[in-house]
């Protein structure tokens, strides 16, 4: 709580930005408040006309696979958010701070105001990254070109598929490019997937070979290594992606290059790292009457114990909890991330579920652990649900401790990654995740479970 | 080892049961003793003629759901094991024993011959219960009833139900009852589920009765607090059971009473429970040169400490496999099982996935421990992977350890269960279980998995 307030006095709390950190920051603020007989005010200003919704759902709505539009997307609107006694502000955008006095300066429908706080509540979120390629002479984006981060780009992306021709090209190999691909071959474009090293680098070599197959094998033509150095025009639109092995034909170009932190306006007034990211602590702190969570901020790896940029959802709901509670005298604690992540390519009659936690196989190889490949079925060999699944697991030697888990197969087997973020949670080692009750029955499991069978043996090795 | 051996002499294993827990045992002797340059002789005896098949497989075979056969479900054949260095005999049967004497008497397809050796491995396994109303007069099972517990009880279901008429009669609400009334349904059979109490009992009511709606959903007619009394019998086949609250048209009649380990030529030789249960150490050893594992054995309950049967594929694979290795001189041990189950009811439009872990709700809230139910969604609410999911959570107030997991619900939704089952093995709170880093993505969860919001509903209320 800011210094400068009186336990007496109301306590004025600043959100800037209403999505899931920042909302789910002032609910549990409110309720805590409440609990503890505290009173709390809340502002929160949004510089879109979106609250708290899903953008990790933005490429299946784009597929077509989200019945009732954008609007289901959103977990809470902004008529609950203010009937909650939250005074939200939409198409609100924060330009100018002063954390030494105390307020920011945001230019809202009716112009610039000026918001004092006691306790300033950063919870921004991110921008895509956008090349100066995609852009044309006036700074603005190519027609046909686009991100899909918000809301606006989802529709955006929505007009696109369904009035435009193809051939669509993909420009980033992470999980947006991937889930984009699904949703552009469910959409029945023809799709060039262009990456600048391997697709989900961070699988590793081999894991990362069995998604590019998957994406070939729904006729995605996958291009790794390859630097994009500009779009060809034909009629003021888009014709082709050049990059350095040649051209992908297309007419609409998927912007997936990642994101970053959307700090600006707090340049020179707040710690921020050189990508611009807040690095609050458990509790959502960065310092004194300054807190923040979600996609503007780094987390602490709970393995390496290092700070990461990790933006997705899961921590932003959390770490925006654990703030808010504290916030409002509480002590809930957002203790870390594991890196744990899923995402699946299902389209052309390819299912892949991918999956991981923990560190990468290659800082573990790197500190001197080991890592180890193992194949097999998500199900009993004999039945129908008997999917293939490959899944590398890595330890330290030493230790025995598990370090990382990455899976790549079919139906049912991204979720399992959840049993090992659970050992990894409790730093246990490869023998109790091969030991450890797992279920099992022939439709789900083999008698030995994949991921134990593969726990085991590397067990086995160190 | 036993005592009676000197240290360079031939180590002579005699393993009794050639299925799970047996041959994961001997295969694991035969590479730790390898490891370890020790010399081991490793006799089997297995009393059908058939090892290593996958028990937990025969509801699906006797549905049709098997490509290849009964053999599909045979995981090693004789001649792998008798390949591997054992001398396996198949159709032979222990009759006697004299444990001081170290030798087991046992009637094959040549009579009678005794075994002497210095370790014994009991790994018999267990029988299925059949009561006497299953019985005709001579103490042969009636036309057209059998229990489903072995390879030869699957290939009669097979055949009775290629050939025979309906309707069926399901005997016991246990798994093999509700995986037989799967199969039931799948072969377009009329089928009644008679249980003495309720469906699946150790999930508490209110699951145990979505259970029973599934069942009923799908056509199945449900009876519980059903007492069998006996069989109605025209022109000597059966026509229906005679239960407490009336009677069921049935011409097949599928025995689901449960086990009971299969120990008898142990009798008075070896120390047994009651219910004639081993209760081996988690090297797998019950006494000096008297070794156990598997559904002929209790378990200790990781949780409890006490001993409990459950009588799984999963224990006796790796129990074998603890006890195989200790055997040899090496130290894996099977440390405790969870209570860990998974099953479900697929069949007639109804897809309902049941797991479990950790104690029963009921020993839990006895023991001043609470227990709550929450109700969400298995996917992200927007997408048709949505299948409805409700999880009961249990937990000790004064520790916040985790107790108990219960799942009922959609597909995805059973498997979910490995992540607690994790946390119970590590001794977890429900903190750990609703802050931990698991995965998220739209088709795959909610951004606050709702496993998680199970343990935070909880965690808020102890």
């Amino acid at each position: 709580m800011g210094s400068a307030m009186l336990a007496t006095m109301t306590q004025r709390v600043l959100v800037i930005g209403a999505d899931a950190a920042g909302m789910s920051a002032a609910h549990q603020a409110l309720r805590t408040a409440r609990a503890n007989g505290r009173e709390l005010r809340i502002t929160a200003l949004e510089a879109s006309g979106h609250t708290s919704y899903s953008a990790c759902g933005l490429p299946y709505w784009v597929a077509g696979e989200v019945a009732g539009g954008g609007d289901a997307l959103v977990a809470r609107t902004a008529e609950q958010h203010r009937a909650a006694g939250i005074d939200l502000r939409l198409h609100t955008r924060a330009v100018a701070a002063d954390l030494g006095e105390q307020w920011v300066e945001a230019l809202g429908p009716d112009g610039v105001e000026r918001f004092a706080y006691d306790d300033l509540v950063v919870t921004t979120g991110a921008r895509a990254i956008v090349p100066d390629w995609a852009r044309d002479a006036g700074g603005g984006l190519l027609p046909g070109v686009g991100p899909v981060h918000n809301l606006d780009d989802g529709a955006a992306w929505l007009d696109r598929f369904a009035t435009h021709e193809g051939p669509v090209a993909i420009v980033g190999g992470g999980y947006i490019g991937v889930e984009m691909a699904e949703a552009a071959v469910r959409r029945g474009f023809e799709a060039t997937l262009i990456t600048r090293r391997r697709v989900l680098r961070s699988l590793g070599e081999e894991l990362s070979q069995r998604v590019a197959g998957g994406l070939r094998a729904a006729g995605v033509t996958v291009v790794e290594d390859g630097a994009v150095e500009g779009l060809e025009l034909r009629d003021a639109r888009v014709s082709g992606v050049a990059h350095g092995g040649g051209s992908a034909a297309a007419r609409l170009v998927v912007l997936a290059l990642g994101v970053r932190p959307a700090t600006d306006f707090l340049e020179g007034q707040a710690p921020l790292t050189d990508s611009g990211a807040l690095r609050p602590d458990g509790n959502g702190r960065v310092g004194d009457g300054l807190w923040a969570a979600g996609d503007c901020c780094d987390v602490r790896h709970r393995l390496s114990g290092e700070w990461a940029y990790l933006p997705l959802g899961t921590h932003a709901t959390k770490h925006g909890r654990a703030l808010g509670d504290s916030l409002a005298g509480g002590g809930l604690r957002f203790d870390g991330a594991l890196g744990t992540t899923i995402t699946r390519f299902a389209a052309g009659g390819v299912h892949l579920e991918i999956s991981c936690t923990g560190l990468s196989p290659d800082q573990v190889t790197a500190a001197g652990g080991r890592a180890l490949m193992t194949e097999g079925t998500t199900a009993s060999g004999y039945l129908s649900e008997a999917e293939p699944i490959a899944i590398e697991v890595a330890a330290d030697p030493g230790s025995r401790r598990l370090q990382a888990v990455r899976i790549v197969g079919g139906r049912g087997a991204g979720k399992r990654v959840d049993a090992a973020a659970a050992v990894l949670w409790a730093g246990g080692t490869v023998d109790d995740l091969a030991w450890m009750d797992l279920s099992y029955a022939p439709p789900f499991a083999t008698a030995w479970e994949i991921l134990q069978v593969a726990a085991r043996r590397l067990a086995e090795r160190l």
